[in-house]
C-alpha cells in the first residue's frame, strides 16, 4: 500500500486531538482509502505543554522548520492560528510544493488570495475544511456536493461561542454579563471574548463561506459585523413574544436588482421560532444553504472543539492523500475565481425588516413623534408593543419595522434618537424571515 | 478545457430536472471545475413523454442502447428506476468501461455487489448519491467528510412521503387513511403507495447508509422493516402527551457486547420533541449521524424531487469529469469492504424502549394481569396513562416499557394479547433517546 507522510505545526489542544483521531481510525482510513497515512514529524511549543491528549514523544521537536524543511513530509497541517508566524509557516510549506492542511479561519480569511497564488505556483494544494463550522463537512458540500448550485442565500450560526451565550440568555432569562462570565469560568468563552463576540470569527468563516459560494473573493473588511454584546435579556424576551429567536448569524444573500451584488455581513438577527435555524443551540453550528437546484438545506454539529475539528482536518488530510497516491496536482483549487465582477454590496443598500426598542417617555404625542419621522422617509411600521407604563416615565416602546433600506433606516433612527422623549440610544436588530 | 460527453437514459420528472439543471448552471460547473460537461444523447421512453422542462430534441433517442454503446460517451446516468431493465442497462453500461451515475436506490440495495464487481472488472467507477436523501450530498459526507469516523450511529428519516404524512397526522390530528388520500392527491405519495408507507424504500436507503458506514454491504432482506400502516392519531395524540413525536427512522447502529454487528432497521420510533429530527417535518428528510470523533451532526433537505435529485446526480457527474480530466480510474471506490466480519444483528437481539398501547376493559385487576406478565418476564414498566372511563368499557391503557430485548418483548406481548381483558391486537412501537 502507498503511504504518506504528515507534518503537523501546532501540538495543543487541537493538534493532540488530530493525533489522537488518527491513533484510533488511522487504521480504518487507510483501509478505505488504500493509502497510508503516517506522522513523521509534530513541531510543539514546548514537549510538556498541557494537552487533552497524549503526543508520542518521538514525533515531537521544536523547530517547526524541521517540518517544512523535512523532504520526506508531504502534507504540512497547521494548527497554530492567527495571521503571524502561521502565515510564514503555510507560505513556507507551499513554497516547500508541500499540501497544506490548516483550520486557522483567521489566516485564510485575511490572506487567502496570497495563499492560493503561493500554492498555485509551486502546484500544491491547501485545504481548510476545518476553518468554518469545524466538523461539518460544509466547504466539501458547498464545492463538491452543491457544485451544480448558485446560491441565492447562505445563513450559519458560525460561532459556538456567542450561540451557547444566546441560547443561554434565551431559556434562562439571563443577562448577557452573567452567562458571559459563565461562559468564560466554563471554557465555552476565551477571555479576552473579544473576537468571538464582536463577532470576528464569524466575519472570517462567513467571508469564506461567500467567496466559495460566489466565485469571488470577499474581503474581511467590507464585511459589515456586529456582535452580540447589544443583547440583552429584555430584547431576547420582547423577541419572544413576537414569535422570534435571535441569533448571530452570518448571511451570505446574493442581490439582484440594478447593482446585483453579494450581502455578506454578521449580525444579530430575530429570525422566527419556526425555522430549523432557531431550534440549533448551545455551541453547535449550523448552515443553512439555499441552492437554486438543491433548495434548502442545513448542516448541523459541533463548532469547534479537538475532536470534531480533528474529524475535518483528517478529511482533508484523505483528500490529499488520495491526489498524492494518484499523481494528481490539484483536483479541487482551493478557491476558484470564476466571477470576475462579483461585489459586495455595501450595508446602505441591504434592505430588511427591523426590530427596534426605544426607551420613551410616557406621554400624550411620544408615539406620534416617532411614526412621523418613519412616515416621512416613507419607512412602514409592521407593529407595535408598548407596555403600560406610568404617565411621564420611561418604558419600553417596540416597533416591527417593514422592508427598508439600511440607509434610510439608519437617517430616520438618527432623528429619533435626537427626540426629546427618547431616553437612551435607540437598540435596532434586523429580522430574517428567510423568504 | 478538457470535455466530457454524458448520456443519459431517463427523460421524464428526474431526466428532465437533471437536463435543466445542466442548462441553467453548466457553465457555471465548467467553470469551477475547468471541465465542460456536454450531453450527447439521452434515451426518452418516448419523445413527447410529459415532462416538467423540455428535453433538446436533437439529443433524444428512444433507443437506450444508443446511449451505452456510443463510444464518445464517457458517462451514462441511469434514472429509469427499479430493478429490471435498469439493471441490464447499467451492466451493460459499465461492461463498456463507462462510468455510471444513478439515483436508483431500489438496485443499488438489491444488486449493489454485483454491480460493484462488475464496475471493478472494467474499471469503471459507479456514483450514486442521488439515491440516498436526494439532494442531501449524505453519500459524500459519510465517505470523505467523515472518513476518520467510525459511526456508532445513524438515524435518518429518509422517506419524504412517510415523514408529509405523519407530519400532517400530528399537525392537524388526522387519521392516517384521510392523510394518505391527500398525499395521493396532492402527488405527494404514489398509487399504491406501499414501496413507501410499507418501508421499503427507507429500507433501500438505510441499507446503502449502513453498508457506507461499517464497511459490508447490508443485505436488504436482514434489514427489519416496519412501514407506517399501524401508526393512529391516537398514538400520535398519546406520544405528544409523554413529549414525543413519532417519525419513521431508518436506524444503523452499532451493537457492542458478546456478539458484536450493526442494528440495520426501518421502524416508526418515537422520538423525544426536543431532539433536532422531531423538528423536521414535511417532505424534508434528515439523517443524524454520530461519528466516534466528530460527534452528533445534522444533514437536513429535500429528500426527492427532480431539482434536489438533479444537484446530487451532477455532483457525481462532476467528481467523475474530475476523474476523467485528471486520468485517474477510480477516486473512491463505489464500496469499500473493510469489515470482513461484519454482520447484521437480528431485531430479536436489540434492546429499546417500547410505547405500548392496549385496549383493556376498564375493571378492577386488569393492570395488575398485565404488569405480572412483565414482571416475569423481567421488563419495567416506566409509565402508565390510562385515561378515565367507565367501568366494564374498553379504555385505551398507555405503557412505556424500560429498555428490553425484543425477543422478550414480542414473547410478553404475545402472552398480554390472550389476555381476556386485553380487547385488540396490541399497538408497539419503540422509543429512541438518542443516548
Amino acid at each position: 500500500m502507498q503511504h504518506v507522510n504528515l507534518g503537523m505545526i501546532g501540538g495543543g489542544t487541537v493538534g493532540s486531538g488530530v493525533f489522537h483521531a488518527w491513533q484510533k481510525n488511522g487504521g480504518l482510513m487507510a483501509a478505505r482509502l488504500g493509502v497510508k497515512i503516517n506522522f513523521r514529524k509534530i513541531a510543539v511549543k514546548a514537549f510538556d505543554e498541557p494537552r487533552p491528549y497524549p503526543i508520542a514523544r518521538n514525533l515531537m521537536t521544536t523547530d517547526w522548520q524541521e517540518v517544512v524543511n523535512d523532504p520526506e513530509i508531504h502534507v504540512v497541517i497547521e494548527l497554530v492560528g492567527g495571521c503571524g508566524i502561521a502565515r510564514t509557516m503555510v507560505l513556507a510549506s507551499l513554497a516547500q510544493g508541500k499540501t497544506v492542511v490548516t483550520a486557522n479561519k483567521a489566516l485564510i480569511s485575511a490572506h487567502g488570495p496570497e495563499l492560493f497564488a503561493a500554492a498555485a505556483k509551486s502546484g500544491a494544494n491547501l485545504y481548510f475544511e476545518a476553518s468554518v463550522c469545524g466538523g461539518i463537512p460544509i466547504i466539501k458540500s458547498l464545492r463538491e456536493g452543491f457544485v451544480a448550485n448558485q446560491f441565492p442565500a447562505i445563513y450559519g450560526i458560525v460561532n459556538g461561542t456567542c450561540n451557547y451565550i444566546l441560547s443561554r440568555m434565551k431559556a434562562e432569562g439571563a443577562d448577557f454579563a452573567a452567562v458571559l462570565a459563565d461562559a468564560q469560568k466554563l471554557g465555552y468563552a476565551e477571555t479576552p471574548p473579544d473576537l468571538d463576540i464582536d463577532g470576528h470569527d464569524a466575519q472570517h468563516k462567513i467571508g469564506i463561506l461567500a467567496s466559495l459560494a460566489h466565485g469571488f473573493w470577499a474581503d474581511h473588511h467590507a464585511i459589515h459585523t456586529e456582535g452580540i454584546r447589544d443583547v440583552s435579556k429584555i430584547d431576547m424576551q420582547f423577541a419572544e413574544k413576537l414569535g422570534y429567536t435571535i441569533k448571530l448569524l452570518g448571511i451570505a444573500k446574493r442581490i439582484s436588482g440594478r447593482k446585483p451584488g453579494v450581502q455578506v455581513s454578521v449580525y444579530p438577527t430575530l429570525i422566527p421560532n419556526t425555522h430549523v435555524l432557531a431550534g440549533v443551540n448551545g455551541v453547535f453550528n449550523a448552515c443553512f444553504v439555499r441552492g437554486d437546484i438543491v433548495g434548502d438545506t442545513l448542516f448541523y454539529g459541533r463548532g469547534a472543539g479537538k475532536d470534531a475539528t480533528a474529524s475535518a482536518v483528517l478529511s482533508d488530510v484523505a483528500d490529499a492523500a488520495l491526489d498524492l497516491k494518484n499523481g494528481v496536482k490539484v483536483r479541487v483549487a482551493p478557491f476558484v475565481p470564476c466571477n470576475k465582477g462579483g461585489r459586495i454590496t455595501s450595508m446602505a443598500e441591504i434592505v430588511s425588516r427591523y426590530y427596534l426598542r426605544l426607551s420613551v417617555v410616557d406621554k400624550p404625542g411620544t408615539l406620534a413623534k416617532i411614526a412621523a419621522i418613519f412616515a416621512a422617509a416613507k419607512i412602514g411600521i409592521s407593529s407595535v408593543i408598548q407596555p403600560e407604563g406610568h404617565e411621564g416615565e420611561s418604558v419600553p416602546l417596540i416597533l416591527m419595522i417593514h422592508d427598508a433600506p439600511n440607509a434610510a433606516m439608519q437617517r430616520a433612527l438618527a432623528k429619533i434618537a435626537r427626540l426629546p422623549v427618547v431616553k437612551n440610544p435607540p437598540v435596532m436588530f434586523r429580522v430574517e424571515n428567510f423568504e
